[in-house]
C-alpha cells in the first residue's frame, strides 16, 4: 500500500486543543479517497536528535514531510485576525517552489477585502486600511500572492462558509476530490 | 555591470502609499553593497499580456523575478495583526522551495507571544488565545516555520527595534551586509 500517493496536510489545526483528532479526521478522510495523510504533529520528535532546538526540530521534519509528500491541501482560513495562519502560508510557498501539486480551501466565504477592518476608499479609489496601508480588491480571500498561485496552478482556492471554521472540512474534502482526480486516485 | 548578484526585495511597503520610494531607498542601499535590489512594483504589467487577470500577471511578475533573483530579502514586520504578512511569507517559502539564500528582519523586537492578545497559560502550561487556540512559546519573532528556516538556513531572523516599523531600514542593512558577505559582494 506504499504505493498510495502522500498528501501534506497543512493547516492551523495543529494549535487546537483537539489537534490530533482533527488530523485523523482528515486522514480518514484521505484514505476514503485512496490517498495517505500525512500530518504534521505524526512527526517523531526524537527523530531529529536531542541536539537540536524544539522548534528546529519540528521545522526540518516538517519539510522532510513535505519532501515526501506528492502533493499537499492547506487550510488557508483565517487565524488570529483577516488571513491565513503564517505557518501554513510558508509550507504553501515552499510545496509551489518544491513542484508539488497544491490545493487549498478557506472556510471563510468573503474577501480579505471584506474582513480587514475599517477599510475606506481613499481620493483615488484605492482601499487602504486605518493605518492607510493598501488593501487589495481582488475579490480575493487572501493576498493575491496565495490566491493567483493557486489559480495558476490549477486549482483555484475553494471557499467553504462554515460553521465552525477551524474544524469544518468540508472545503477540505473539496481538495481531496480535486487532488484525486489530479493524482488518478480513487474519486 | 550585469554580474553583480540580483536580491528580491520582499515586505509589505509595497501596500505603503509610499512604496515607489520605499522600494527606492532599498536599491541605492543595495547599489552601497555591490548589490542589485529588485523591487516587485518595478514589474512591468504589459509584460505579462492583456489576456491575463491583473492579480495573476502580479503574480508571474513576481515569480519571474524571484526566479531571476540571487537571493531574497524579507521584511518580516508585524502587518495588520501580530505576524508578517502573508504575501512576504509566501514568498519566503517559495525561494526557499527554489534553493535561494534567504535573509529576512522584523522592526519588531518581541515575540510572537508577546504580541498574541490575552496569552494565558492553561493548566497543563501551554499558552493558548482568547479562543484556545496554541501560542507557540520558543522565544521566536513568528511561527516557527519562518524563524527556524531561517535559522537553519544560517541567517537567523533579524529583530531591529523600529520607531517607524514599515520603513526604518537598519535592520534590512544589517540583512544586506550577511548577504554581501555570504554572495562575496562589497561588504
Amino acid at each position: 500500500m506504499t504505493d498510495r500517493p502522500r498528501v501534506y496536510l497543512a493547516g492551523p489545526e495543529v494549535f487546537l486543543p483537539d489537534a490530533a483528532e482533527v488530523g485523523r479526521h482528515k486522514k480518514v478522510l484521505c484514505e476514503a479517497y485512496g490517498l495517505v495523510g500525512l500530518f504534521p504533529l505524526d512527526n517523531d520528535l526524537a527523530a531529529a536528535g536531542a541536539e537540536v532546538p524544539v522548534d528546529r526540530a519540528i521545522f526540518r521534519l516538517n519539510v522532510a514531510m513535505m519532501r515526501r509528500a506528492d502533493a499537499g491541501i492547506f487550510n488557508l482560513s483565517p487565524f488570529r485576525g483577516p488571513g491565513a495562519d503564517a505557518g501554513t502560508v510558508f509550507e504553501l510557498g515552499l510545496m509551489h517552489g518544491l513542484g508539488k501539486p497544491i490545493f487549498a480551501y478557506t472556510n471563510a466565504a468573503d474577501t480579505l477585502l471584506a474582513r480587514t477592518p475599517d477599510a475606506t476608499r481613499d481620493p483615488n479609489g484605492v482601499w487602504r486600511d486605518r493605518d492607510g496601508l493598501m488593501v487589495e480588491d481582488f475579490g480575493n480571500a487572501d493576498n493575491l500572492m496565495l490566491d493567483a498561485c493557486l489559480a495558476d496552478a490549477g486549482a483555484p482556492l475553494v471557499r467553504a462558509a462554515a460553521t465552525c471554521p477551524l474544524h469544518d472540512l468540508e472545503g477540505f474534502e473539496i481538495c481531496l476530490r480535486l487532488l484525486a482526480a489530479r493524482l488518478g486516485g480513487v474519486a
